[in-house]
Order: C-alpha cells, then structure tokens, then sequence
C-alpha cells in the first residue's frame, strides 16, 4: 500500500499558489465494541470530540507543540502519543519531505471509553491530510490511524477509529472498513461517569481462556444485531445486543453498571452496555425522545453510586470526523 | 409457545371431509456452519435429500414404520430417532388426539457432514405439518426440529434444520431463525467422500478452552462474510469465508483436507472449509461454472487422499424443504 499511497501524491517541484499551510478537524466520540462486536464494532456519537491543528513545516518531523483542553499532561513525544504516531506513520508511507506540527484541543476525557485517544488521532490526521497535495479519501487513512491506536492500547483495534473516519456504525477488521446501515431515528444515549478506567486495566479483565459455547452465544448474538442493523429490523437488535462474553467480565469494573443499564431497559433500549473499555455506559434506543429520557435516568443510577456524569444523546448514525478549516497560502 | 400453538390448532369436533391422511415431504441436504459460523449459520443445497412419508393414526404415539435408502440401521424407537423424536415434540406441543406413523427414506449418508439427520427431521415435520388442521408456518416448526437435532448430536443448534425449513442462507440461533440475502448466481460446490466421521468425535476435537483474541479474528470474519451477503459484495465473502477457530481443529480428521480446499481456492473460491462436522468440504463460488469445475478438482484432490466421492453443485441460495404428495380420505 505505501508505494500505491505515495505514487498517488508525487512531492510536486513547485507547489501550487493555493497549497493549505494549516487545517483544523474535529473528530467525533465513539462507542467501541458496541457490546457483542468487541474490537471490531463501533459508531460515532455526535456532541463531542476533540479537535487537532496541524501546521506544514519545512523540518522533516511530526513535533506537538501544545495538548490543550480537558486533558493536558498527555506525552508531547509524538512516538508516545496517538496523534503523532499517527502523523509519522503518514509521514513515513508518503515518503513526504516536510513535516508537521500538530495543536491538540482533547474534547474526550482520558478513559472514559469514548474513544478519546482514537479522536486525537483521527482529528489529526484528517487535518494532515488536507495538508497533502491529493489528499487521500477517509478510508486510507485506516491504516495510519490503526498505528496511532496502538500507541494507547497495545493493540491494533479500530473500533473506535473507524467509525469516526467513516460516520457511523462501522464493521472495523485488521484492514477493512464497512459501514453497516441504521435507521435515521435509532439514538444512542452514552453517560460518562467521573472516574478513570484505564484501558490496559479493563483488558486485564478479559484475560484467561475462554469457552467455545461462550463465543457461539456471543457470534449469534453479533449475527442478529447486524441482520437487524441491515434489515432495520428492531426487534432482531433486541434480540441481539447482549454482550455474554465482555461485560459480564468488565461490569465489576463500574461501581453501579448492574443500575444503570437496569435503568436504560426500564426506558425501552434495545440493548446496553458498556461503551468502548468503561466506564461509560450506552444504551441503543429506537427513538430520540427515548434516548433523552434513558439518559437522565442513567445519570440518576451512577448518581446513586457515588458518581456524577455527563449525557450524550446521538444519532447511531453519527458524523464523520471533518475539516473546520483550512489556512491557503496568499 | 406450546399453549399459542395448540390455541391455533384445536382438534375438530367432526373431521374435515377433504382432511389430509397422508403426506411425503422431502428436505435437501446442507452446509452447517459454513466455516465461519460454528453451529450458527448453514445454508441448503440441492441435489440430494431425505424424504419422509408420513401417515395419521389413530394411536396417540409416533412409530417408525420403515427405514429405507442410502442408510437402514437407524433405531426405529422414535425417542432415538430425530424425526421420531420431532415429531413427538409436535404432538406433545399441540396436544395432539392423533398419531403418525412414519416411513424415511434416506437419501444423505450417515455422518457425511450434509446434514442427514436434520434433514429426515425437517421432512417428517414438513410431512406431518400437512396433516394437521391448520399447519403452522415453517418458522414454526423451528423448536420442534431442534427437539428432534438434539437426538442426533446432543445440543441443540439450528444451523442445519433453519435452512432447510426456509431454504437458502439462514442465520439459526436460539429460537430464531433470519433469511440472509445471497446472489442467485452464488453456487456451492459440495464433495463428500465416502468415509464416515462421526458429529460425537468431530465435537470431541473442539474440547479445551480458546483465546479471546481466536474469537475477535473468528467474529471478524463472519461479520465481514455476512455483510459480504447482505451487500452482494463477493469481495467482503473472499476476506471473512475463512474459518480460524474451528477448521484448524478439525482439519486433521479429514484425509487430504488441505489439498482438497487448496482444489477449490485454485478454481476462485470465495472460501472453502468443512460442511458441518465433516468429512464433506464446500467451497463458494460467484458462478456456477467454477463450482463445477472446482468440485471435480476437489475430488480429484479427496482421489489422491484415497478416497472417493460424490459431489453435488448448488446455489447458495438452495430450495427449502417441500411436499412432494398428500394424499386425502376421499
């Protein structure tokens, strides 16, 4: 792929009049894994994100000049942090001579399960990305933002940063992306609670071996919310979005989860779970109004446990990440 | 169920003149699992199948008149037997006054990986539905044929008698059964040789615990391959028809098994791996001419394993089970 990428985007020998010395992007929140689709199933969520500007620069470097917003003592060594991994890997597949300089604006706390270090990264990279003489469409940029991932995680997983490349609610494998179809009035209600689960600590949970009877509950399961997802057929995601498999390994994680997603039922869901590592908690519901009303009583449950929290509510099929501006060359 | 069912079913106080006394049904063969999803999804293939004749009785039981065709030493104690045991099932179900009495005429070999055993299940039911007052819908008679499966192999899973009841690709999970989309065009090619591997020491090989990470790259492909059939997107079925879980673990029971799918991958398969428990291989094709030219090479490769073999081509998307005859009191 990286010759393919670079043959598509020759250093020019003289560069247009026109040519962007600096964009800004936002790139949305996410819910990952979406219950049953465990690092392979996510989609955006609209009402938050972070935001990355990316300045050209001569030097031959990705370098961070500042972290700014909710989050702040996040690593300025670019190796160390998604968004610049990220831009080095584009970097490095374009065979591109300058550089980049990089601002980042965090909208999304640090585990929280909404995909915060995904959001960097794919903001980031979009913003990069018009920087380029051909830029790339959103899905090559799939790769790069897989390499940035793994800076956080460990892992290659692009649950969270393949529906914020795309919109959506997005099938993420190794190397592929496909968007999966959802009703327009199907929302999300996704509820942060005030406390840190980190990522490593979450996936600590899941070690161990594993039954096979376990993982045909769960692939049933997955295999129905999709059908209902392509059919837009409600009562197959019902039946579907039921995670056996994760949650139950996870759930002692969030003080409260067994009331919250008791509460999100209790208004209609079609399914709840946790969202992306925790401790956030979502809820899939097929009309919006229900969705705001789930919300607020989730809140009230982590209330109970001792937590505060913010609500998001969402279309399932949310935004993309996208430009918010481009700074041209006079 | 059982009260719903028996409310739409309430034995007549005098007998319709034209009621039916006799039914023959037949049910095809099929794919169980289709790689990727292990005891979930299967799809029916046309060209070879069980026919069940079945006869109203006065004698509230279901018996076994004969068992006759490519396989004869089946118990004819109905509660041993799928069909017989099905067909109890149903009785129970609707509080059935009558009986049947039951002849099966087998047409798919014993532990051939075709699915024998669901499909003289599926015809019995096919059958002794016609004869009731008012016959259920096949989606209906799904509980009954798991009843019946449950004889055969000890669990309870749909993916060979879901196909069968509504033909085609079908998701069979607990108690659903969901039809997935496939191109007409879409052919399988199915090779059985003529060995025996028994579904009891198929399952044995799948005994031990898995990783986690085994289930992600399992789902991941049966997410791609599923979204593969909904879109038509032969290219979505090339990347996730690829079994990594179960295959592996059962290859080694079938003779030439690797040189076999090798046959069928070099004819352009979409995918290939075992049909059900085995020994019979599949392998998916976008076009009826390279399913039968890769089942000819497929058993070329089971020849020089030692093995004959018979083969059948078959659109994916195959014929459900069907009546061929009902005969009525004059």
């Amino acid at each position: 792929m990286n010759a393919q990428l670079a043959a598509q985007n020759p250093e020019p020998m003289a560069r247009s009049p026109q040519r962007a010395l600096s964009a800004q992007a936002l790139a949305p929140a996410s819910v990952g894994n979406v219950g049953i689709g465990f690092d392979i199933l996510g989609h955006s969520v609209a009402g938050a994100g972070d935001r990355a500007r990316v300045r050209r620069i001569d030097e031959p470097v990705v370098r961070i000049a500042a972290i700014e917003g909710c989050v702040v003592d996040l690593p300025l060594d670019p190796a160390q942090n998604t968004a610049g991994m990220a831009l080095m890997a584009l970097r490095k597949a374009l065979g591109l001579r300058h550089g980049f300089e990089l601002v980042l604006h965090k909208g999304i706390a640090l585990g929280s399960g909404m995909g915060g270090s995904a959001s960097s990264c794919v903001a980031a990279l979009v913003a990069a990305n018009a920087l380029l003489e051909r830029p790339l469409p959103m899905e090559s940029l799939y790769g790069f933002a897989l390499e940035g991932e793994a800076v956080a995680s460990g892992g290659r997983h692009g649950d969270n940063v393949g529906p914020m490349l795309l919109g959506g609610l997005v099938l993420a494998t190794r190397d592929r992306l496909v968007r999966v179809p959802v009703p327009d009035a199907w929302h999300c209600a996704l509820v942060h609670p005030h406390m840190v689960l980190e990522t490593r600590k979450a996936r600590a949970a899941l070690a161990g071996a594993y039954q096979l009877g376990e993982f045909v509950a769960q692939s049933a399961n997955l295999s129905l919310m999709l059908a209902g997802c392509w059919q837009g057929d409600a009562g197959l995601v019902r039946e579907g979005l039921n995670d056996v498999l994760v949650e139950p390994r996870r759930a002692p994680l969030i003080p409260g989860f067994a009331r919250v997603k008791q509460a999100a039922m209790d208004h209609r869901a079609m399914g709840a779970s946790i969202s992306g590592a925790g401790p956030s908690v979502f809820g899939w519901f097929e009309q919006r109004d229900e969705a705001k009303a789930a919300a607020a009583a989730m809140a009230a449950a982590f209330a109970e446990a001792g937590l505060d929290s913010d609500t998001l509510v969402s279309p399932i099929a949310g935004p993309s990440a996208a430009l918010i501006d481009v700074e041209r060359k006079a």
